[in-house]
């Protein structure tokens, strides 16, 4: 669309209580910031970031994640002259080093502007693009709400707005009013070179505030539209609570994705899926379990509480209480409780129980036993572990990397296996066992009434 | 009573996008059609059903799971001719195997015919009864819906249906009616055999629609009864979104008959339990616990994420993080975090920590150290371990089954198992410590300031 | 304040179906009669506690939990004479004992006396002060209930209470009546002395109802005020439903508090803390995490489903699927999957997979190995495990303790430590691994058709 997309996230967001940006904080994975960024690329190729608190971390951040999009002049970035022309307005205007032109806005590719916030993350772009395809010179998003308290509320007559009231200037019947400002606009380009200009700053909080410019435009005749938005879209994050109800808002969008795929979940309210998680197939995922970063689950059951983070899992049951770390590639695998992996890729593999497999690859056929354990580090670096077709690891074995183990190979339990082992081989290292006569006795006495049994 | 009882279980289910029949879904892991066949083997020995859609993978499983219903003839299944007659009112037509009589009814063995949906498998009895009690030649259930949208609305005078409106048909007066069709219906036989034979399949879908019948009845002076019934019993399962919620609230009455009975639950939501467990004495039960199967749980403590699959646990404490497999029979005992039972009788015994005990019997007094593992899986078949009384398993040891270890034996830490012990015997296999003076420095530089303490 | 605070607790509480005394069943880990006592001393230095089931077992769990305020004078105990004056009114009365005075209300301290129940633990002590500072000599807290049934209807006017009617005797147009009594009274002591004599057990219970000396004395021309108080607080516990009910009333304020200090929660509604759990810094606390008792967690990662008891975790990340038993102190330090610590300090340490710590002390720079445990039980005493600085533990050893680890130590992956082990050096205990030729065919035929590699 021919849109510019102006985002704010100069503001210092306190009330979250961080060392962090607001905007930075992540809801199912992803920055804050990033959903707007993402939403607003959907829809313009010219997208502004307003920036003023720990600007240079939040602009790291942004280029790092968006390289391509900011290489092509899709993104830019502006540093709010807060000092000088703080709020909302003050964020539009270029501030003390364009001279007299001070209170002008920044520059534009289109003649259509729309303001987004950066603590709102749960705006689509569908709605953006109708609040931009309405042609009025000013579009104002506005939210109906139950208990309006706190809001500006807005005046609307026949689909415009007339005026915008502060909860603390509103009359008695004015405070029923439940139309309230969802603070997103399309503004036209000489709406704001015309009014930002004009914006003062005498009030309590000597801020410039945006919402004057449509003050000031009414009062000339201009038009402005009010779109009625959702609530469950525009509501803004600025707690730790607002960030934990948003977040569930985005897990109950992703969530019904899933269900409406196909995948079965089981007690839906208690399952975490990050927002680049994908899955296809029939799925079936139980309560408590989380599934972070890229990961890709196919046709495979995830069980109670288990964790995958950036893993794949193609025909596999996962868990109960199973933990898939970065990397992984199951497939055709059975992986069951107390079971961690990392980095490792297993094919047609059993591992029933309490192991640790870590920078391996098993093929087709084996089986690791309870226990196992890749000792993939030897404080100083990671090494690898390969094992070949239908090897059957005994309990309780140490594999001691760099490790070679080639196919059809028996390793007896309790072994710590130090060398490669070679086809058809059976390795070991046990001592044998000795049985103490009445040794028990030497350490306790006799617990039970039972007589020895002849 | 004297009713039968139609199942209408034919449909594809699509939009459940799955390759398995929508009525073989589970929630809290029984069969939605189970629950239909539960429900009417509770009120009637005539019950029928009606299949086309994977008719033979449905059958078998009723068959397998109903064997003794269906020996004594209360089962019977119809194939719909889906192909001439397709629709709700085709379902309970005869077909082209019949011959000129194809629209006439199956036969059913009483003159009250109760007609319930495979895809609804919330219904109680209790409802399916005042169903029935009512005198009227036809019974309709009707739900009072805040959001009526798409269903069929049911004018309804003196407690009597007047009409049934499709949403497309209804007029602006008509969509705000409330009431609407709940799918569930009972006749009288002769009503079946005089109406049905009439409906035609003059409609866009060109199916043959149940609600036909009601119409001709009506229009003939018939007295159709209004039963007005719960939305958290009627509603349908058609998606997997929908599969959740229903599960959602089989699972609230499982947890608050559960609770009734006296057992505490930690964040109930959190808790899935499936339909067959059952509770005695004081229990409790915590966060994010899952309980499968047959299971029987009696005064004990399950702690938080432990999952419990098909076994009985008496007078224990559980988890947190264990997981009980299928046939383990637990009394007297303690199972603490990341251990796992599978096919094991633990009667008075502790079992702290991450360990496998899998077909294996413990007798009173013993205790099984941390890391223990039976390796009871050889690669080719399972075997057993037999532990005595008062028996203490160091931690680390593998049990290398089959396996029998008499009363008052003591094993050493880290031992390899293979051979029984006797009788206050004392057995190991180890292999003496060694220390390698400054052996450290020879894999690494010495990593702190700290002087060697002489 | 000047004010006598007195606690029923007298009642068998049998809808709890338990052995237990009602009242001291748990709410986020602490009785729900102690919520009464903690909130009553808050306002008061004179609180008296009315029992009559199971008394001996309240009365010394209440004296063990608040030594220092019965050592004080602040607690008093009385025995309700339940044989002869049952009933809430009954609770006020001194009883047989007493003699001709046996409706004689108890002896307090002063002139204001506040009426609470052991039963509802969500009271907070600032609505009690509102109660108290209302100045008439009876004032009564009422709810208005969006659904009343079943409970005393209040008639109020201007502020004060006309009449209170049971449901059974409520007509038509007073069944409609939404406000009800909440249970919670304050009386001027003239009043209690004045009217409690006069109550008489005239019913189907034969008890003496306290509402009745509100009966009396609105007789007598007295005003009774009415404060409205809210149903998240005045709910009461008589089941196991409502006990659940109650404590997440009591979890969302614990979560909400956490949040608003800047605690970061995934999934809150899965989260269980309780009542003296307290964070600082920047946390986040996954999903389906637990934690119990004092502890402690600053500027900590708590990853998903990990249980936490009365420990302190600072700068540390903890999870998924981790247990940290009491009495750990966990600093700077890594603790992965299937991790358990009890007893044991650990600075700056790794301890990545599938151990178990107990009983000991780690420092700066080791790291633990997966599969290491301490063994700090031998079958009679625990026994501690001192490891020093950048020690590395391999994985799978078993650590016997007593023991003594000085920096600087390399331990080899299987190893059972037995004896202590000196700065710098190198320790194992290990058996040479055999590799037999062709040993994997005398247990299994080849697996797969595979060649052996060259």
């Amino acid at each position: 669309m021919n849109v510019s997309v102006v985002i704010l996230a100069a503001g210092a967001g306190t009330r979250m209580k961080s060392k962090m940006p607001k905007v930075l904080h992540k809801i199912c994975g992803k920055e804050m910031l990033f959903y707007s960024i993402d939403e607003a690329l959907q829809i313009s190729d010219d997208v502004h970031i307003v920036l003023f608190h720990q600007e240079n971390t939040i602009k790291e951040r942004v280029i790092c994640a968006y390289k391509q999009a900011y290489a092509n002049g899709a993104l830019h970035f502006h540093l709010q002259d807060h000092a000088h022309y703080p709020g909302t307005g003050g964020a539009l205007m270029q501030g003390q080093s364009a001279g007299i032109n001070a209170k002008k806005p920044f520059c534009y590719q289109y003649d259509e502007i729309l303001i987004l916030n950066g603590d709102m993350p749960l705006v689509r772009s569908q709605t953006l693009k109708s609040l931009c395809q309405n042609k009025a010179q000013i579009v104002m998003s506005v939210l109906h709400l139950q208990n309006p308290f706190g809001y500006g509320r807005v005046v609307i007559e026949s689909g415009e707005v007339q005026r915008i009231i502060e909860q603390k200037d509103a009359t008695e019947s004015e405070l029923v009013i439940q139309d309230v400002n969802a603070g997103v606009y399309k503004f036209h380009k000489s709406i704001l070179e015309l009014y930002l200009p004009q914006v003062q700053n005498a009030n309590n909080q000597q801020e410039f505030y945006l919402t004057d410019v449509i003050f000031y435009a009414k009062e000339n005749g201009v038009k402005i539209a009010a779109l009625q938005v959702k609530e469950e879209e525009f509501m803004g994050v600025n707690s730790k609570i607002q960030l934990s109800s948003a977040q569930e808002v985005m897990l109950q969008r992703l969530r019904e994705k899933a269900m409406e795929q196909g995948v079965i979940m089981h007690l839906p309210h208690t399952i975490y899926i990050e927002s680049n998680v994908t899955f296809s197939g029939e799925c079936i995922i139980e309560q408590g379990v989380q599934i972070l970063g890229d990961s890709y689950i196919s046709d495979s059951h995830i069980k109670a509480h288990s964790v995958i983070e950036q893993s794949i899992i193609e025909s596999s049951d996962v868990g109960p209480l199973a933990h898939i770390r970065p990397k992984s590639h199951i497939k055709n695998t059975h992986i069951g409780n107390f079971v961690e992996t990392k980095s490792s890729i297993l094919r047609g593999v059993k591992v029933g129980h309490l192991s640790y497999l870590g920078d391996c690859e098993v093929d087709e056929g084996s089986n690791i036993g309870a226990g196992v354990i890749t000792c993939n580090y030897d404080g100083k670096a990671k090494h690898k572990t390969i094992i070949g077709k239908s090897v059957f690891v005994g309990s309780d074995v140490q594999l001691i990397a760099p490790l070679k183990i080639e196919s059809n190979v028996l390793i007896g339990a309790g072994s710590t296996i130090t060398k490669d082992i070679e086809y058809g081989d059976l390795a070991l290292s046990r001592t044998a066992q000795q049985n103490i006569k009445d040794g028990f006795f030497k350490f306790f006495s006799p617990k039970n009434e039972e007589k020895k049994e002849e």
